[in-house]
Protein backbone atom coordinates (compact mmCIF):
# COMPACT_ATOMS: atom_id res chain seq x y z
CA UNK A 1 0.00 0.00 0.00
CA UNK A 2 1.52 3.47 -0.80
CA UNK A 3 2.41 5.45 2.05
CA UNK A 4 0.18 8.70 2.14
CA UNK A 5 1.96 11.75 0.71
CA UNK A 6 3.81 13.53 3.77
CA UNK A 7 3.68 17.16 3.63
CA UNK A 8 7.21 17.85 4.91
CA UNK A 9 8.81 15.68 2.26
CA UNK A 10 7.40 17.66 -0.94
CA UNK A 11 8.52 21.02 1.12
CA UNK A 12 11.88 19.39 0.97
CA UNK A 13 11.32 18.33 -2.35
CA UNK A 14 10.45 21.68 -4.03
CA UNK A 15 13.15 23.81 -1.43
CA UNK A 16 15.62 21.36 -3.04
CA UNK A 17 14.63 21.65 -6.50
CA UNK A 18 14.13 25.53 -6.29
CA UNK A 19 18.33 25.76 -5.58
CA UNK A 20 18.99 23.29 -8.25
CA UNK A 21 16.39 24.75 -10.89
CA UNK A 22 17.52 28.10 -9.99
CA UNK A 23 21.42 27.65 -10.04
CA UNK A 24 21.84 24.82 -12.90
CA UNK A 25 18.23 25.46 -15.37
CA UNK A 26 15.26 23.04 -15.35
CA UNK A 27 16.62 20.71 -17.91
CA UNK A 28 20.12 20.44 -16.68
CA UNK A 29 18.10 19.64 -13.11
CA UNK A 30 17.44 16.06 -13.50
CA UNK A 31 15.08 14.05 -11.15
CA UNK A 32 17.27 11.93 -9.23
CA UNK A 33 19.75 15.32 -8.58
CA UNK A 34 16.60 16.55 -6.96
CA UNK A 35 15.64 13.75 -4.70
CA UNK A 36 19.42 13.18 -3.93
CA UNK A 37 19.61 17.04 -2.43
CA UNK A 38 16.35 16.29 -0.56
CA UNK A 39 17.55 13.16 0.52
CA UNK A 40 14.69 10.76 -0.51
CA UNK A 41 14.35 8.00 -3.03
CA UNK A 42 14.00 8.94 -6.31
CA UNK A 43 10.45 6.84 -6.66
CA UNK A 44 8.93 9.18 -4.45
CA UNK A 45 9.10 12.23 -6.73
CA UNK A 46 6.48 10.62 -8.28
CA UNK A 47 4.26 9.93 -5.70
CA UNK A 48 4.47 14.07 -5.48
CA UNK A 49 4.43 15.69 -8.76
CA UNK A 50 3.00 13.85 -11.60
CA UNK A 51 5.42 15.02 -14.20
CA UNK A 52 8.55 16.93 -13.68
CA UNK A 53 6.84 19.80 -15.76
CA UNK A 54 4.29 19.97 -12.82
CA UNK A 55 7.21 20.27 -10.58
CA UNK A 56 8.99 22.44 -12.25
CA UNK A 57 5.17 24.97 -12.18
CA UNK A 58 5.38 23.81 -8.23
CA UNK A 59 8.59 25.09 -8.16
CA UNK A 60 7.76 29.02 -9.64
CA UNK A 61 4.58 28.88 -7.14
CA UNK A 62 7.01 27.77 -4.51
CA UNK A 63 9.40 31.26 -5.26
CA UNK A 64 6.95 33.76 -5.97
CA UNK A 65 4.52 32.57 -3.04
CA UNK A 66 7.78 33.44 -0.93
CA UNK A 67 8.38 36.85 -2.92
CA UNK A 68 4.52 37.76 -2.63
CA UNK A 69 4.38 37.48 1.15
CA UNK A 70 7.84 39.15 2.04
CA UNK A 71 8.39 41.84 -0.72
CA UNK A 72 4.71 42.46 -2.51
CA UNK A 73 3.35 44.55 0.78
CA UNK A 74 5.68 47.20 0.23
CA UNK A 75 3.86 48.20 -2.62
CA UNK A 76 0.50 48.79 -0.27
CA UNK A 77 2.76 50.04 2.59
CA UNK A 78 3.07 54.40 3.13
CA UNK A 79 4.25 57.01 1.14
CA UNK A 80 3.94 58.19 -2.08
CA UNK A 81 3.40 55.42 -5.08
CA UNK A 82 6.74 55.73 -6.80
CA UNK A 83 8.32 55.68 -3.72
CA UNK A 84 7.05 52.35 -2.88
CA UNK A 85 7.58 51.33 -6.69
CA UNK A 86 11.48 52.19 -6.05
CA UNK A 87 11.31 50.25 -2.96
CA UNK A 88 9.74 47.08 -4.12
CA UNK A 89 12.41 47.06 -6.93
CA UNK A 90 15.08 47.98 -4.74
CA UNK A 91 14.25 45.18 -2.30
CA UNK A 92 14.24 42.71 -5.62
CA UNK A 93 17.46 43.86 -6.51
CA UNK A 94 18.91 43.18 -3.05
CA UNK A 95 17.73 39.74 -3.19
CA UNK A 96 20.07 39.17 -6.44
CA UNK A 97 22.89 40.77 -4.73
CA UNK A 98 22.87 38.40 -1.92
CA UNK A 99 23.41 35.84 -4.24
CA UNK A 100 25.81 37.59 -6.33
CA UNK A 101 24.00 38.07 -9.62
CA UNK A 102 24.17 34.64 -10.57
CA UNK A 103 21.07 33.03 -9.90
CA UNK A 104 18.74 35.91 -11.56
CA UNK A 105 14.80 35.87 -11.34
CA UNK A 106 13.26 32.26 -11.74
CA UNK A 107 10.38 33.42 -13.07
CA UNK A 108 12.68 35.24 -15.72
CA UNK A 109 14.94 32.26 -16.24
CA UNK A 110 11.87 29.95 -16.67
CA UNK A 111 9.77 32.02 -18.76
CA UNK A 112 12.62 32.01 -21.37
CA UNK A 113 13.78 28.10 -20.88
CA UNK A 114 10.33 26.72 -20.91
CA UNK A 115 7.65 29.02 -22.11
CA UNK A 116 8.32 27.52 -25.46
CA UNK A 117 7.96 24.09 -24.86
CA UNK A 118 5.95 23.44 -21.42
CA UNK A 119 2.49 24.48 -21.71
CA UNK A 120 2.27 23.54 -17.80
CA UNK A 121 5.14 25.92 -16.80
CA UNK A 122 3.87 28.41 -19.18
CA UNK A 123 0.49 28.58 -17.14
CA UNK A 124 1.82 29.25 -14.25
CA UNK A 125 4.21 31.91 -15.25
CA UNK A 126 0.93 33.40 -17.13
CA UNK A 127 -0.32 33.56 -13.37
CA UNK A 128 2.90 34.80 -11.94
CA UNK A 129 3.24 37.43 -13.89
CA UNK A 130 -0.90 38.69 -13.63
CA UNK A 131 -0.50 38.95 -9.94
CA UNK A 132 2.63 41.01 -9.73
CA UNK A 133 1.15 43.13 -12.43
CA UNK A 134 -2.28 43.37 -10.68
CA UNK A 135 -0.32 44.77 -7.71
CA UNK A 136 1.74 46.83 -9.28
CA UNK A 137 -1.49 48.34 -11.10
CA UNK A 138 -2.83 49.11 -7.90
CA UNK A 139 0.02 51.47 -6.89
CA UNK A 140 0.04 52.65 -10.08
CA UNK A 141 -3.52 53.61 -10.38
CA UNK A 142 -2.54 55.44 -6.65
CA UNK A 143 -0.27 57.20 -8.10
CA UNK A 144 -2.02 58.37 -10.92
CA UNK A 145 -5.11 59.57 -8.65
CA UNK A 146 -4.53 62.19 -6.00
CA UNK A 147 -1.99 63.94 -7.38
CA UNK A 148 0.56 61.50 -7.08
CA UNK A 149 2.42 62.29 -9.79
CA UNK A 150 2.47 59.64 -11.81
CA UNK A 151 1.29 60.12 -15.82
CA UNK A 152 -2.27 59.69 -16.19
CA UNK A 153 -2.16 59.45 -19.71
CA UNK A 154 -1.32 55.75 -20.26
CA UNK A 155 -3.46 52.48 -18.30
CA UNK A 156 -2.13 52.11 -14.94
CA UNK A 157 -2.24 47.71 -16.49
CA UNK A 158 0.17 48.95 -19.40
CA UNK A 159 2.85 50.68 -17.30
CA UNK A 160 2.91 48.16 -14.33
CA UNK A 161 3.68 45.55 -17.39
CA UNK A 162 6.82 47.78 -18.77
CA UNK A 163 8.16 48.63 -14.97
CA UNK A 164 7.76 44.26 -14.61
CA UNK A 165 9.27 43.74 -18.33
CA UNK A 166 12.10 46.18 -18.06
CA UNK A 167 12.66 44.71 -14.98
CA UNK A 168 13.10 41.46 -16.40
CA UNK A 169 15.88 42.89 -18.97
CA UNK A 170 17.45 44.41 -15.98
CA UNK A 171 18.32 41.05 -14.41
CA UNK A 172 19.06 39.13 -17.37
CA UNK A 173 21.72 41.76 -18.01
CA UNK A 174 22.96 41.52 -14.06
CA UNK A 175 23.20 37.86 -14.52
CA UNK A 176 25.58 38.39 -17.27
CA UNK A 177 27.60 41.08 -15.97
CA UNK A 178 27.28 39.86 -12.20
CA UNK A 179 27.25 43.16 -11.06
CA UNK A 180 24.25 45.78 -9.98
CA UNK A 181 24.59 48.22 -12.52
CA UNK A 182 21.65 47.21 -14.36
CA UNK A 183 19.49 47.41 -12.04
CA UNK A 184 20.52 50.49 -10.64
CA UNK A 185 19.92 52.39 -13.87
CA UNK A 186 16.27 50.55 -14.07
CA UNK A 187 15.95 52.24 -10.45
CA UNK A 188 17.66 55.55 -11.44
CA UNK A 189 16.23 56.16 -15.47
CA UNK A 190 13.80 53.78 -16.35
CA UNK A 191 11.38 54.31 -13.18
CA UNK A 192 11.27 57.56 -13.58
CA UNK A 193 11.51 58.00 -17.02
CA UNK A 194 8.60 55.85 -17.15
CA UNK A 195 6.14 56.99 -14.43
CA UNK A 196 6.66 60.93 -14.72
CA UNK B 1 44.74 10.00 -39.73
CA UNK B 2 41.46 12.55 -39.36
CA UNK B 3 40.04 14.00 -41.87
CA UNK B 4 40.85 17.79 -42.14
CA UNK B 5 37.91 20.07 -41.05
CA UNK B 6 35.09 21.05 -43.57
CA UNK B 7 33.84 24.47 -43.42
CA UNK B 8 30.17 23.42 -44.70
CA UNK B 9 29.94 20.74 -41.90
CA UNK B 10 30.59 23.11 -39.64
CA UNK B 11 28.04 25.63 -40.77
CA UNK B 12 25.36 22.66 -40.89
CA UNK B 13 26.19 21.92 -37.13
CA UNK B 14 26.16 25.72 -36.57
CA UNK B 15 22.49 26.02 -38.70
CA UNK B 16 21.28 22.78 -36.90
CA UNK B 17 22.16 23.47 -33.47
CA UNK B 18 21.00 26.75 -33.43
CA UNK B 19 17.63 25.83 -34.32
CA UNK B 20 17.40 22.93 -31.65
CA UNK B 21 19.29 25.51 -29.33
CA UNK B 22 17.05 28.19 -30.16
CA UNK B 23 14.08 26.44 -29.79
CA UNK B 24 14.47 23.61 -26.80
CA UNK B 25 17.18 25.21 -24.68
CA UNK B 26 21.09 23.98 -24.33
CA UNK B 27 20.75 21.52 -22.07
CA UNK B 28 17.89 20.11 -23.83
CA UNK B 29 19.55 19.74 -26.83
CA UNK B 30 21.96 16.73 -26.56
CA UNK B 31 25.26 16.43 -28.61
CA UNK B 32 23.77 13.86 -30.60
CA UNK B 33 20.34 15.42 -31.36
CA UNK B 34 22.46 18.12 -32.72
CA UNK B 35 24.46 15.52 -34.94
CA UNK B 36 21.66 14.04 -36.03
CA UNK B 37 19.98 17.24 -37.48
CA UNK B 38 22.79 18.33 -39.34
CA UNK B 39 22.92 14.48 -40.67
CA UNK B 40 27.07 13.80 -39.68
CA UNK B 41 28.23 10.95 -37.26
CA UNK B 42 28.22 11.65 -33.33
CA UNK B 43 32.40 11.73 -33.18
CA UNK B 44 32.50 14.68 -35.61
CA UNK B 45 30.94 17.26 -33.28
CA UNK B 46 34.65 17.25 -31.23
CA UNK B 47 36.52 17.90 -34.42
CA UNK B 48 35.36 21.31 -34.82
CA UNK B 49 34.06 22.38 -31.09
CA UNK B 50 36.41 21.62 -28.23
CA UNK B 51 34.14 21.25 -26.10
CA UNK B 52 29.66 21.79 -25.61
CA UNK B 53 30.06 25.43 -23.96
CA UNK B 54 32.57 26.18 -27.03
CA UNK B 55 29.72 25.48 -29.60
CA UNK B 56 27.40 27.07 -27.78
CA UNK B 57 29.30 30.35 -27.85
CA UNK B 58 29.66 29.48 -31.61
CA UNK B 59 25.84 29.03 -32.19
CA UNK B 60 25.32 32.44 -30.56
CA UNK B 61 28.21 34.09 -33.04
CA UNK B 62 26.39 32.54 -35.70
CA UNK B 63 23.26 34.24 -34.47
CA UNK B 64 24.41 37.28 -33.77
CA UNK B 65 26.30 37.68 -36.56
CA UNK B 66 23.30 37.40 -39.44
CA UNK B 67 21.60 40.53 -37.20
CA UNK B 68 24.86 42.44 -37.31
CA UNK B 69 25.01 41.85 -40.80
CA UNK B 70 21.42 42.27 -41.78
CA UNK B 71 19.31 44.38 -39.47
CA UNK B 72 22.73 46.76 -37.27
CA UNK B 73 22.69 48.82 -40.40
CA UNK B 74 19.26 50.37 -39.89
CA UNK B 75 21.01 52.38 -36.82
CA UNK B 76 23.47 53.93 -39.30
CA UNK B 77 20.92 54.62 -41.96
CA UNK B 78 19.15 57.90 -43.09
CA UNK B 79 16.69 59.57 -40.83
CA UNK B 80 16.23 60.84 -37.39
CA UNK B 81 18.49 58.98 -34.58
CA UNK B 82 15.04 58.01 -32.46
CA UNK B 83 13.18 56.92 -35.82
CA UNK B 84 16.75 54.38 -36.96
CA UNK B 85 16.30 53.25 -33.40
CA UNK B 86 12.77 52.28 -33.70
CA UNK B 87 12.81 50.80 -36.91
CA UNK B 88 15.29 48.37 -35.81
CA UNK B 89 13.70 47.09 -32.91
CA UNK B 90 10.50 47.24 -35.07
CA UNK B 91 12.25 44.71 -37.24
CA UNK B 92 13.68 42.58 -34.57
CA UNK B 93 10.07 42.12 -33.47
CA UNK B 94 9.07 41.38 -37.06
CA UNK B 95 11.79 38.55 -36.38
CA UNK B 96 10.05 37.61 -33.63
CA UNK B 97 6.88 37.72 -34.93
CA UNK B 98 7.74 35.42 -37.66
CA UNK B 99 8.32 32.61 -35.57
CA UNK B 100 4.57 32.94 -33.52
CA UNK B 101 7.25 34.55 -30.58
CA UNK B 102 7.91 30.37 -29.80
CA UNK B 103 12.02 31.01 -29.81
CA UNK B 104 12.26 34.59 -27.99
CA UNK B 105 16.14 36.07 -28.33
CA UNK B 106 18.95 33.73 -28.11
CA UNK B 107 21.24 35.91 -26.54
CA UNK B 108 18.24 36.45 -23.51
CA UNK B 109 17.70 32.73 -23.65
CA UNK B 110 21.28 31.56 -23.33
CA UNK B 111 21.86 35.29 -20.76
CA UNK B 112 19.72 33.27 -18.58
CA UNK B 113 20.35 29.45 -19.07
CA UNK B 114 23.99 29.49 -19.21
CA UNK B 115 25.46 32.85 -17.80
CA UNK B 116 25.71 31.10 -14.27
CA UNK B 117 26.89 28.32 -15.12
CA UNK B 118 29.46 28.63 -18.42
CA UNK B 119 32.06 31.13 -18.48
CA UNK B 120 32.98 30.46 -22.29
CA UNK B 121 29.09 31.40 -22.97
CA UNK B 122 28.96 34.33 -20.88
CA UNK B 123 32.10 35.80 -22.23
CA UNK B 124 30.59 35.55 -25.96
CA UNK B 125 27.35 36.70 -24.56
CA UNK B 126 29.64 39.90 -22.96
CA UNK B 127 31.03 40.42 -26.51
CA UNK B 128 27.96 40.13 -28.32
CA UNK B 129 26.24 42.52 -25.85
CA UNK B 130 28.94 45.09 -26.07
CA UNK B 131 29.23 45.13 -29.30
CA UNK B 132 25.25 45.48 -29.79
CA UNK B 133 25.24 48.53 -26.92
CA UNK B 134 28.46 50.18 -29.19
CA UNK B 135 26.12 50.44 -32.32
CA UNK B 136 23.18 52.29 -30.51
CA UNK B 137 25.52 54.34 -28.48
CA UNK B 138 26.60 55.92 -31.86
CA UNK B 139 22.87 56.37 -32.83
CA UNK B 140 21.80 57.71 -29.35
CA UNK B 141 25.37 59.96 -29.16
CA UNK B 142 23.92 61.25 -32.79
CA UNK B 143 20.63 62.16 -31.42
CA UNK B 144 22.38 63.80 -28.69
CA UNK B 145 24.08 66.09 -31.06
CA UNK B 146 22.65 68.65 -33.48
CA UNK B 147 19.63 68.84 -31.85
CA UNK B 148 18.37 65.04 -32.70
CA UNK B 149 15.93 65.00 -29.97
CA UNK B 150 17.26 62.66 -27.39
CA UNK B 151 18.34 63.86 -24.01
CA UNK B 152 21.52 64.62 -23.57
CA UNK B 153 21.54 64.63 -19.69
CA UNK B 154 22.80 61.12 -19.14
CA UNK B 155 24.97 59.30 -21.11
CA UNK B 156 24.59 57.85 -24.37
CA UNK B 157 25.99 54.18 -23.11
CA UNK B 158 24.14 54.51 -20.32
CA UNK B 159 20.90 54.87 -22.28
CA UNK B 160 21.82 52.08 -25.14
CA UNK B 161 22.06 49.37 -22.36
CA UNK B 162 18.63 50.61 -20.89
CA UNK B 163 16.89 50.24 -24.16
CA UNK B 164 18.87 46.78 -25.10
CA UNK B 165 17.43 45.53 -21.00
CA UNK B 166 14.15 46.37 -21.85
CA UNK B 167 13.79 45.27 -25.17
CA UNK B 168 15.14 41.92 -23.77
CA UNK B 169 12.36 41.98 -20.67
CA UNK B 170 10.12 42.72 -24.05
CA UNK B 171 10.44 39.31 -25.96
CA UNK B 172 11.26 37.62 -22.52
CA UNK B 173 7.45 38.46 -21.86
CA UNK B 174 6.16 37.91 -25.45
CA UNK B 175 7.44 34.31 -25.24
CA UNK B 176 5.46 33.58 -22.32
CA UNK B 177 2.15 35.50 -23.55
CA UNK B 178 3.03 34.57 -27.55
CA UNK B 179 2.01 37.91 -28.73
CA UNK B 180 3.54 40.90 -29.95
CA UNK B 181 1.95 43.12 -27.17
CA UNK B 182 5.01 44.07 -25.06
CA UNK B 183 7.16 44.48 -28.21
CA UNK B 184 4.51 46.36 -29.04
CA UNK B 185 4.74 48.92 -25.67
CA UNK B 186 7.82 48.70 -25.66
CA UNK B 187 8.15 50.59 -28.85
CA UNK B 188 5.22 52.77 -28.05
CA UNK B 189 6.46 53.54 -24.51
CA UNK B 190 9.56 52.73 -23.57
CA UNK B 191 11.86 54.23 -26.45
CA UNK B 192 10.30 57.53 -26.43
CA UNK B 193 10.30 57.66 -21.95
CA UNK B 194 14.12 56.79 -22.07
CA UNK B 195 15.13 59.32 -25.36
CA UNK B 196 12.85 62.35 -24.80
Amino acid sequence: MPRPPNPEVRHRLLAAGLDLVHSRGFAASGVKDITDAAGVPKGSFYAYFPSKEAFGAAVLDHYWSDIEARLLPILDSDGRAQERIQRFFHALADEHAAGDFLLGCLIGNLSLELSGSSEPVRAELTRILEGWGDALTSCVRAGQRRSGGIRADLDAAELAALLIESWEGAALRGKVTRSRAPYDRFEAVTIPALLR
